[in-house]
């Protein structure tokens, strides 16, 4: 089999809920040895409201592929193994916020004396030494001072977060590119250096189609529904359908309009040349969309997609969450794997959305299934004893004294 | 100066509205040579609705640090020029559907031809040879079909999309640290590949939070507004202020529960001992919001963010859009920065999130501006002549002809 493209790399990670883990997971679809470093009581998300056997259902997702052991960081002869660790590693990556690194003793002055090839990796609410620095984030928090609550959600309705955790992983998935970059300067430097991603940065990006519009005529958007962000063009929306069904439609181009009218047979819409250039229709966009879901409120959903897909008009539709996991894409292109929890049956663990050719067989449907989430300090002996050479006698020393 | 991690590396951008470009701007930003290759009459984000000086503002935003160059994909001149520049490239960066890439005959077997070593990074809407490859696809449709909006807003009101493009964007940076994972696995082998990220699979793991409880119990969670998707806790949401602002406020933990009662003085609350723990709050989250928001509502939205933080309890404002883009802390941040258009004023470009220790300087608000977006075919003599050797007879021909 093709070595994956991280294979090699160690990684111990000190992730806890989701920031941290989904970056970790990253890593270890890609082949890296990701070594979760759990308190003895374990991460906050494994202990979250359940008692189940290997812990809740999102810790299980999230923590496929990688190994774990469990360690004190606030003892001091945990504090000692865990430098230890660091001799044998390539990356630490944490999620804390900046004055719990501090407290821990585990700062990059600290880490990088004992290794300075390590790659340090933290994941923030708030950039390190910024005004917010010290505030507890959330995404939920985050969502909410970024911006992006204004901006979700319908004019006359109240602000919204959006279902997605897209604080957590999107600051998640840039850290993941962070880590690739400084390891890449390693292998030409032969040092490492500290990386860091805040959530509320990551953020940043995603407000764009707002964003543009409000920075260059200082007009806040605010919250639009399901309308684009500025009048470009109609129909663009949400429509019902006869059986309490939604299809997005967007006609973006004048091609798509004509289709468009040629499809509903709207003599209003169709005869009206005034309504043939995209502008034009941004200016009607209230009627317009008011003549559309006349004719979507007629029909039943995927009948409207069906006519739609057929002549090449962007549209969707809106499925529910049921209905989008149940779909066998996820499970045919390994986005959900499933694994078998001893005393739990199926777990369905997240795949990752990165296609590599070469490495397609560790990805796919057909390949192997994910290692299962490690059971609480699973691989103390294989890590502890493994790695630094601690017998036995050690361990249960460690572990009487909750260390382990 | 520091060389950046990317430094040496060239990228052909056939990037085109937010996917594409964004992820050439995060490989522009860490120093790779990003060439933009647009149709004569410029991409689709470019032309937007405008005609102002340098293309649309969000054109603008996304396209700073690249240089550009026209190109006519569609012309036979046009396409033995590609494949003649992609001899000098690392990376091809496009973002059409799978069939545009065929017909303008662009698949891997014919790049990797001219270029065993090119990687060949595709964003896409759904995976391709996946049932939904044909479907065209937008932000707006991918929330759509993947169930995102089903779980975004209200459970009374109809389903929403996010205001962030979070599709796109995700998409986008899966895509960069899959290209970076094949100039990695490039190093070793002397070999590229082609590597894909479909938006709809990028969204995945950003739904956790309401996938897992359905997993699990096959209970769909629906729409939530701004509680959590399980009752785990309580208060958890956006309460009112007096002065018509929202507060975020969650109290996750017993602690954070017990400083906010002796915040909030309210006796229902901190006399009941049956609501010292997460579950029976979270039982009882009706009521005790209800409580919270009469407390909110007595003072102004800064007073309350002041008592919360002062206690640690975990809060923050929810922000309009107009006064995140405001904070001082983006520009601070280095995740606006300003340029200078010529005929245009000042536009804010977008910074990364990402950041590194050893190339702080080319990031933080203290280094230099970045390189200002290429006007349309800028950069055509330096790329054409000074890559290819076409001398400036040749190139008014390819003009003339509508081939730049």
């Amino acid at each position: 089999m093709h070595a994956r493209p991280l294979h090699g790399l160690r990684v111990l990670e000190l992730g806890q809920i989701y920031n941290g883990p989904y970056c970790g997971l990253l890593l270890a679809q890609q082949g890296a040895d990701v070594i979760k470093v759990e308190p003895p009581g374990g991460e906050i998300l494994r202990r979250h409201e359940t008692s189940a056997p290997g812990g809740s259902y999102s810790f299980l997702m999230l923590n496929a592929d990688k190994r774990g052991v469990t360690l004190d960081l606030k003892s001091k002869r945990g504090h000692a193994l865990f430098l230890d660790l660091v001799e044998h590693a390539d990356v630490v990556l944490e999620n804390f916020r900046e004055d719990v690194l501090e407290s821990l003793g585990l700062t990059w002055e600290i880490l990088s004396a004992r290794n300075p090839r390590l790659v340090l990796a933290s994941g923030r609410g708030y950039r390190s030494g910024s005004p917010y620095r010290r505030l507890a984030a959330m995404d939920f928090t985050v969502q909410a001072i970024s911006g992006h609550m204004a901006i979700t959600g319908f004019p006359d309705h109240p602000p919204v977060k959006a279902g997605a955790t897209l604080a957590d992983m999107f600051g998640a998935v840039h850290l993941f590119g962070a880590i690739l970059l400084a390891l890449r300067e390693r292998d030409q430097t032969g040092r490492g250096q500290p990386v860091e991603v805040a959530m509320l940065d990551a953020m940043f990006p995603s407000l764009l189609a707002y964003a543009s519009p409000y920075l260059e005529t200082g007009v806040d958007p605010g919250r639009v529904g399901n309308r684009h962000s500025v009048p470009g063009s109609a129909p663009y929306g949400a429509f019902p359908s006869a059986d309490g069904g939604w299809v997005t439609i967007m006609c973006v181009t004048d091609g798509q309009w004509a289709k468009f009218c040629d499809l509903c047979g709207d003599e209003r819409l169709a005869d009206d040349a005034s309504l043939r250039s995209a502008p034009a229709r941004g200016a009607r966009r209230d009627w317009i969309d008011s003549c559309v879901a006349e004719w979507t409120r007629q029909r039943p959903r995927d009948e409207l997609l069906r006519l739609l897909e057929d002549r090449g008009i962007p549209s969707a539709p809106v499925r529910s969450l049921a209905e989008a996991l149940d779909d066998p894409y996820n499970v045919d292109q390994g986005l959900l794997r499933p694994i078998t929890i001893e005393g739990r049956g199926t777990v369905q663990t997240i795949g990752s959305p990165i296609q590599l050719r070469a490495s397609q067989e560790g990805t796919g449907s057909g390949s192997a299934p994910p290692r299962p989430p490690p059971r609480l300090g699973e691989h103390n002996r294989e890590v502890w004893g493994g790695l630094l050479g601690l017998d036995d006698e050690t361990l249960a020393t460690l572990v009487a004294d909750g260390v382990l």
